[in-house]
């Protein structure tokens, strides 16, 4: 394994240290004698590592992880001090004696896991610890944003692929796989993660033509088809045709870091209303930016682009069409393909230096089909950058 | 979308009904008065599609469906009669009032969703339903049979195009994205799944040389690189070199039914042990499927198989070496990857007409490598027929 093709960034230990002590603070404030850790998402973020381990954080003593398997590969992952084998989860009781409020996942562990954790720990006062690990998480550091910059130069490499490969007659589902088999090579995961119980994040969220307009499960103005009720979003078999608007809204996931963005294309010729709306939403993307460096609240820039998207004349199709409109126009991203901040409704804060998040004005037209631009985007100090730096012309092949 | 390239299987309404009419009594037998079904694996087995959606199953009144975003859609895929739209969680409680004793999935359901349902409806006492509908999803139809042939025959398109495309400095993430891009196209969702919080099931677990022999989070034999720390498992960016084993497991999902299997290749050779302990992985395989007709219990299948390879003289690197042994030679198979039943200790039942499971005798050598067998087997009236049914010979390429 000494090949550098095979080379892993791990996280380093300040990086680790400085996380934790973003943690501390609002664990004292919510009066937690210590957190824990289960679901792997927030414990890769604090500890660095995806093995099969729990993270106990006290409040005033170093962290513990504790790992059930691969206990030589977490310790070379992890750079924490202190990451010791675990056969049985009574082993964690002598950690927290004495506790009176510890910090759970809940808004993840499932009931029964809870209630095993309260059998075990039959004395403290559960918390629910999420939305500490995600205020941690909203503002990105110098270390995971090129982490994301790197996910950026594999999708740049991806869209550079589509107009070589696709072609009339081509499925949505076939383009999907091979943008995949690109990807996976150049360091692409080949999942995406969302906090959720039902929705199952997909990289092949290609639509054309009617497709585009199809709703379904997903909380998106579009949904797509999909290949079977079993999954019935994404890409789908049928197959692309001349002059329709075609969608490509193809994540990336670089060592857990995922970057989202959605491109145009079309075979011979795009329509002209699809051509319009496509501007809009380009120009609506810009001017949302260019206000939120003013320090407008993320819910007000939501309202903002609506605005804007009525007066353009395509309030009605903007985010999706009633009854399936939309709520919101962008999302955080990081560790997680949604995650604070969100430009929606309720989420009265600006957005700040070091925040990354995407931003996706769409349209959708009942029956046709749907065009929009999505790129994630990073809060600077006196100004945004474009992490997603690919070409956003509609490509006509 | 009248193309038949679209077409799409819905679950009949006769299926729907005989599901429903076996989860009853076990729902009569814990005295539940209803059974709410959110996770979608469930409620696409119980009511036909995987919309946004609730599901209540009366024990006395007919199922309701409630629909949040794509009712017309619901409509078209589910057979249930009452398919109702759902604006607000609340509009649930008129039909649960005066009811006791309620099922909710527990065992998946986050600890804050449960509490929300516990808001909504104070009185009820809920108690985890999961168990009753895993029990009824044990023994497929012949409906669910079909669609794990088409799931195998996919497969076996697959796992021939290895041959064709496998070659000497190939990496084995490359490999997992030629056939990921492959298998799309033929109807494979790309996605797998499980019933974990943590664990995500993935197509590309291809290790090649000693990649096979490195343990990580997974409950598997052997775990492989994978491409980070964010996603420690399965194919590497290592490249696949002559005389390595190379072992294929590729996931197929066919309208959410899986087909699980492994296979051996190499390039120019493979080396003997390996050849000995692949034949003895294959006899293993053979010698328990035959004792799985006599009635024998699944826990003492899995002890049999434990002293075959022990008299083999393969016990220390059977089912992995210690510390990393697992605990299990197979498990059930259908809309999860992993279901009831399952060939381990405690499993203290026979195999019966109409169960599928993976069986997946498995040897690891530290350091060196894996090899090993896996096929879907359903369980028939006089016999059993392996499903996966593709050439079973080590391929040398």
């Amino acid at each position: 394994m000494s090949s550098s093709s095979t080379a892993m960034t791990f996280t380093p230990g300040e990086e680790i240290r400085t996380r934790i002590d973003k943690l501390r603070p609002l664990m004292e404030k919510s009066r937690l004698d210590a957190a824990f850790f289960h679901y792997k998402i927030d414990y890769y973020y604090l500890a660095g590592t995806m093995q099969d381990a729990f993270l106990l954080v006290p409040l005033e003593r170093d962290p513990v992880l504790f790992v059930r398997r691969d206990l030589k590969r977490a310790r070379r992952e992890s750079p924490l001090a202190e990451v010791i084998p675990l056969k049985a989860l009574e082993e964690i009781r002598p950690y927290v004696v004495g506790m009176t409020r510890i910090g759970l996942q809940l808004d993840v562990m499932p009931y029964n896991m809870v209630m095993k954790y309260r059998d075990l720990l039959p004395g403290p006062e559960f918390v629910d610890a999420s939305p500490m690990v995600k205020a941690v998480r909203k503002k990105k550091s110098s270390f995971e944003i090129t982490l994301m910059e790197k996910a950026a130069a594999i999708a740049k490499k991806v869209y550079a692929k589509i107009p070589e490969v696709l072609h009339e007659g081509m499925s949505e589902i076939g383009l999907g796989g091979v943008l995949e088999a690109y990807a996976k090579p150049l360091g692409h995961e080949g999942i995406l993660r969302m906090r959720s119980l039902n929705y199952e994040p997909y990289t092949w969220h290609i639509l054309s033509g009617r497709t585009g307009s199809i709703v379904s499960q997903a909380d998106s103005p579009m949904g797509g088809l999909g290949l079977s009720p079993a999954f019935p979003v994404g890409a789908s078999r049928k197959k692309m045709r001349k002059g329709e608007p075609i969608l490509v809204d193809f994540g990336v996931n670089y060592h857990g870091y995922h970057m989202d963005l959605t491109r145009m294309y079309a075979l011979g010729h795009m329509p002209d209303q699809f051509i319009r709306a496509y501007e809009v939403c380009k120009e609506i993307e810009h001017a949302v930016l260019e206000r939120a460096l003013q320090g407008v609240a993320a819910s007000e820039l939501f309202r903002y682009s609506q605005e804007l998207a009525e007066s353009s004349g395509f309030g009605p199709y903007y985010l999706g069409y009633e009854p399936h409109k939309v709520n919101f126009l962008g999302h955080g991203i990081g560790i997680e393909l949604s995650e604070l901040p969100f430009l929606a409704p309720k989420h009265d804060y600006p957005l700040e230096e070091g925040m990354t998040f995407a931003i996706e004005p769409k349209m959708v037209f009942p029956g046709k089909g749907a065009c929009g631009i999505e790129d994630t985007v990073l809060m600077e100090k006196t100004g945004y950058r474009i992490l997603s730096d690919v070409d956003d012309r509609i490509a006509v092949i």
